[in-house]
């Protein structure tokens, strides 16, 4: 039984929401802050990428008990569609049968979520910046302007779920001995649209998470209830075809008729949103400690910021509360306990997600084209099919398990270093599906450095 | 011919004072501002480690004049003198007979470089804090307070060269798409004292560095010219034997005891040092971009801080002026070509010299009792000493020469990628110092992949 305790979440993003959420049902007085108005009542921002939710988020959302709630907002995908030149477009499944990621659009995700933590009972302050927090007195200090008045609040406890450039992490960095990084990637994206049918169906595959790889840049587009798709330019900042190079009308058109002929005239207005969205920048953030005393958490992106290459960012976020509400089943009051326990366990977790994001953007940048890479795969996926107990892609382990991440990166280096050997087999191209390959796995599987 | 530009640094250490001396001097108006009173007026505090000038910050200060007044402050070190338990000292050379390190304390250099600045011109504005930048405009606000009325000054630029914790850089850390990590290690430091004998002597070779080994931590010692030498005790700050663990007098006492019986009863007012001193974090922070269009440039520590177990922060930090003034010459009044150059030049070697030392700090903590390891570095140092020419050890490269740092890491891969070779051989630890050894390393140099 846990005593009542006077909370205050900064940010009222999806992973602020549901902590909320949970917090209140546990008892807890929450009130939510946000500088930014609330979300219900403005235009959603064009600068979003639609959501993956998988196994992780799913079950967190379990848990607080809005599972259902946000199943009417999403849409299965069960198979990745790749648009590569001028051929139909050819289908990769994610897993096995009934195993799908949901796409969201985080707007809509993020409206409802904020409904459902109303009706529990959180309190909302929209449109209330933090300039100041005193970390070992749980004090929040807003105000219209940095040098203007501030209003200060006390609580017991204060989690920062305010998103990559977290406010709250910010105070907490300028303490001795923490760690922290800062990472963006050389490529940015942009948000496009290809609307509904007249009569409100999806005008390509709505079960589909569609791809148009193009090497160093990608068209990706995922489905919404309402009929439409919400589209994922990714491209370099600088250099050919880069978001620099690409700045007149003309070389816009000629670059999607170019590169995208097939869904270029699908895209709504094309023009007007190249130029008038605004290309965000990707980063990967981490840092340590992510508590302060028993006063103060970060959770989210303030604590583990990941590129969006694995469709985890939420997820991750998501399972940070899982992981907080069990410890604090098992610990009570004991919120310095939760908190040690809980960085120590997430932590490894965080950056196991982000190592694997970012190794699935050098991936898609750099390998898609290479024969070797691509026959590598062929035999993986072959061996995986085949023996499912064997050999768990760690694409599974990731989006379709509750596992912990970092077991998943760890397994993966280990087939990672088996295909080595395997890729050194003479003659591999000519035999890459004889059973002499098949035994060569089931013999490495055995060696005692892959146990 | 350059235009005199009205220039703003920001930090009166070692590395802004040099600078605000080389821009005086090619004919610009120089103003140093700095929170910090002039050091020259107060007590310089007891957490600094002793310089240790090398190469590089010879040639730089050479480049500015000052090299000679410098010298004065200097003591040449020509080995290491190593303290292990109760054997007498053995001694390593680091060079060649007439190379050298020069043990400078920190506090008596930046006193006669602000000295050697002033007469040169340039002002100083102490006891002055800077609240924020506008790093387009080239705009400095000052003030007492953060909340209070601020100055306003305009530069034509602005150098931050307010170390590792810069204020400069943290402004352009709020930009999108800036690189930036801060890495604390788990050993901190703290400085004590050892005092001349009484007729101004040293009590120990003064033409050493003075180290006490003792795995996870050690003492170093370092001579002054007034008789004394600084010590630093490198120690982890949890666990046994910590800053943590060493809490009381009696404790303190038996673990100086126990570790340090040859010295402990030299170190003058030990107790009250231990627990007056702070105990002082180590860092390594990297970022990118180091610099804002023509206006503002980082130097020093402020784009580079780095753990102190190489000796080369403030030669890196001064080797960046040297840099910057070459370039000066080579583009005169067009800084935005200028800084540029800078930050490519100079990034990789910054990141190469915070690697080399980070990777010191591992070997010492892990690897100095290694009986392979040690093996290792006789077979290297043998061969090193009788084919200079074939083996110049990375030690040298990076200390004794001007060239990048990049280069030196790169050879040192190199070289401990033969080493790794070396090490496989039948029977190494018998034949090590035979010419079968020799000729193995040989061959290997000429292999294709070590050219």
């Amino acid at each position: 039984m846990q005593h009542s305790k006077n909370i205050a979440i900064v940010g009222s993003g999806l992973v602020g929401t549901l902590l909320a959420i949970q917090l209140k049902r546990s008892g807890h007085e929450v009130t939510v802050f946000d500088r930014r108005p609330d979300v219900r009542t403005v235009e959603f921002s064009g600068r979003s990428i639609n959501l993956a939710m998988s196994n992780r988020g799913w079950k967190a959302l379990r848990e607080a008990g809005i599972e259902d709630e946000v199943r009417k907002l999403a849409i299965p995908l069960y198979q990745r569609a790749m648009h590569v030149n001028d051929k139909p477009a050819y289908f990769q499944k994610y897993g096995k049968d009934d195993e799908a990621i949901y796409s969201i659009p985080r707007g809509v995700l993020n409206r409802r979520m904020i409904d459902l933590a109303e009706k529990a009972g959180v309190h909302f302050r929209f449109e209330e910046k933090i300039w100041d927090v005193e970390l070992s007195e749980g004090k929040l200090f807003t105000g219209e302007s940095e040098k203007g008045e501030w209003k200060q609040y006390e609580f017991d406890l204060i989690f920062g779920a305010d998103g990559a450039f977290s406010r709250i992490r910010h105070k907490m960095q300028r303490q001795s001995r923490f760690n922290y990084s800062q990472h963006f990637i050389d490529v940015g994206y942009k948000e496009l649209n290809i609307p509904a049918n007249e009569d409100g169906s999806h005008k390509l595959d709505k079960n589909s998470f569609h791809i148009w790889p193009r090497g160093k840049f990608m068209l990706i587009a995922m489905p919404n209830i309402d009929g439409s798709f919400t589209c994922t330019l990714f491209m370099p900042f600088e250099g050919e075809n880069s978001f620099e190079s690409i700045n007149t009308e003309a070389k816009a058109q000629e670059f999607f008729q170019r590169f995208f002929p097939d869904i270029n005239n699908e895209i709504s207005n094309l023009m007007r949103d190249f130029f008038r969205n605004p290309t965000s920048a990707l980063v990967t953030i981490k840092c340590f400690p992510w508590t302060y005393s028993d006063k103060v958490a970060l959770v989210g992106d303030a604590a583990h910021a990941i590129v969006p290459f694995y469709g985890q960012g939420m997820n991750a976020g998501f399972e940070d509360i899982t992981g907080l509400m069990e410890l604090s089943e098992a610990y009570g009051n004991d919120w310095s306990t939760i908190f040690r326990q809980y960085e120590m366990y997430r932590k490894p977790n965080a950056d196991a997600i982000a190592e694997l994001s970012y190794r699935n953007f050098m991936e898609m940048s750099s390998k898609t084209a290479d024969e070797k890479f691509l026959l590598r795969k062929k035999i993986e996926s072959k061996f995986a099919e085949k023996y499912p107990k064997e050999w768990v892609p760690v694409y599974s382990r990731v989006t379709f398990s509750n596992k912990p991440y970092s077991e998943a990166l760890h397994i993966g280096d280990q087939q990672a270093a088996i295909m080595d050997e395997v890729m050194k087999m003479k003659d591999i191209r000519d035999k890459w599906d004889s059973e002499e390959v098949e035994e060569k796995i089931h013999s490495l599987l055995k060696e005692e450095r892959f146990q």
